[in-house]
C-alpha cells in the first residue's frame, strides 16, 4: 500500500515516515503556495532520509483565507489548522492518493484535524487519513528521534522549515513587515531534520 | 528500548506489537485474575507471533470493583475501562517496565484511557504509555491485518480471547448464570489471531 506523508522536514513528519516505512510504500509530500521554495528545502531533507518526495501546489486562496484568520485572531492556531485541513483535502483529490498520513502527535494542538473533519474528508473523498504518532507522547517521540534522526533545533524564525507557518510568516513579512511577525507568532523552537542516524 | 504491549490475542494488540517490532524490543503481557486460563491462551498466540510473552496477575479486588460497576451500569463500558486503567497501573509498578503500549484504535471507546488518566499514570509512576494504533481508523487497521495476520472471527461468547471481558463474563456466569451475561454484554464480533502471514 502506498501512503502519502505530509512532510515539513521536521522531526515529527520524518519520524512518521520512518515508522511507516516497514509496512507501506512511503512518499513524502510537501505543500507549497509559491511564496518561498519550501518544496526544495523539504526535497533535500527527503533525499537525506531516502524517501521519494514531491511538492504539491496549494491554491493561493487558501493562504489568503489563512491570512485573514491570523489577523482576525491575532495568533496562528486557526490559520494553520485551516491550511492543514485544506492541504489534506487537496492531496485527497488526487485520484492516485488513497492513504494520507502526517506527523500529528498526542499532545499537538496545531495543526490537528478534529475527528469530525477526518471523517468528513474520508467519507467525501474516499481516502483514509491517519497519524502514526497520534498515540505517542513527547518523551517516546523524543527518544525515537534521538535513535533514528540527526536534527538541528532553533527558534522558528531562523530554522529552515517547510511547514505551513513558513509561508504564512513570509506573507505577513511582505505585507506588514518583520515586527508584525513577532506580534502574531509566538517564538517556539523548531526542529529541522538533517539525516538518518540508522535504519531499523 | 523495551516496550511491554498489553496483549489479548486479538488483532489490535497483535498489530500494535508488529508495528513496534522494527523499533523496540517488544514483550507481550497478558493480565489475568485467575478465573480462566487467559494467560495460556494468549501465550499460545504470542508464540505464533514470535514474541516473548508473560502473564501478570491482577489483584482480584480490581475484578470485584469492575463487577460492581457492571451491575450498577447494566453495560460493561465503565467496568472494562476500570480494569484497563488498573492493568496499566499494575504493569507500571514493575520497576523493569518503562514503556507500556496497547492496541487502542482511533475509534475505540472501550477500553480507552483519557488523556488525564494517561498523564496521571505517566507522572505518578514514571512510565510512558502509548498507543501505536491511536491515529489509525478501522479501514487502515483492517488492511494491515489482512496483510500481516491470519485471524478467526466470531461472536464474543464463542471466540477464544484473553481480554478483560473474558474473565468478567466468567464471573457473571459463576454468580448469576449464562442468561445474565447476555443481558449485560452486547453481542459483538471478536477476533482471535492465529498466526503471522508475513514479516515486514
Amino acid at each position: 500500500m502506498k501512503v502519502s506523508v505530509l512532510f515539513s522536514g521536521g522531526k515529527d513528519s520524518s519520524l512518521s515516515a520512518l515508522l511507516l516505512e516497514p509496512f507501506f510504500e512511503v512518499e513524502l509530500v510537501t505543500c507549497n503556495f509559491g511564496l518561498l521554495p519550501t518544496g526544495e528545502i523539504a526535497a533535500k531533507t527527503a533525499k537525506e532520509l531516502h524517501f521519494p518526495h514531491r511538492t504539491v501546489s496549494l491554491d493561493r486562496e487558501i493562504l489568503e483565507k489563512a491570512y485573514e484568520l491570523l489577523l482576525r485572531d491575532g495568533f496562528p492556531r486557526s490559520a494553520i489548522n485551516y491550511i492543514h485541513g485544506r492541504a489534506v483535502e487537496t492531496l485527497a483529490l488526487d485520484p492516485a492518493v488513497k492513504l494520507i498520513a502526517d506527523g500529528t502527535r498526542r499532545d499537538d494542538r496545531v495543526p490537528v484535524l478534529s475527528i469530525s473533519q477526518i471523517r468528513s474528508i474520508e467519507d467525501r473523498l474516499g481516502v483514509q487519513y491517519f497519524c502514526p504518532l497520534k498515540g505517542y507522547g513527547k518523551k517516546v517521540v523524543d527518544s525515537l528521534v534521538r535513535s533514528y534522526l540527526n536534527i538541528e533545533q532553533g527558534p522558528s524564525e531562523s530554522t529552515q522549515k517547510a511547514d505551513y507557518e513558513t509561508e504564512l510568516r513570509e506573507l505577513i513579512r511582505q505585507r506588514q513587515g518583520d515586527e508584525r511577525i513577532r506580534e502574531l507568532f509566538p517564538v517556539h523552537f523548531q526542529s529541522h531534520v538533517l539525516s538518518r542516524k540508522k535504519f531499523p
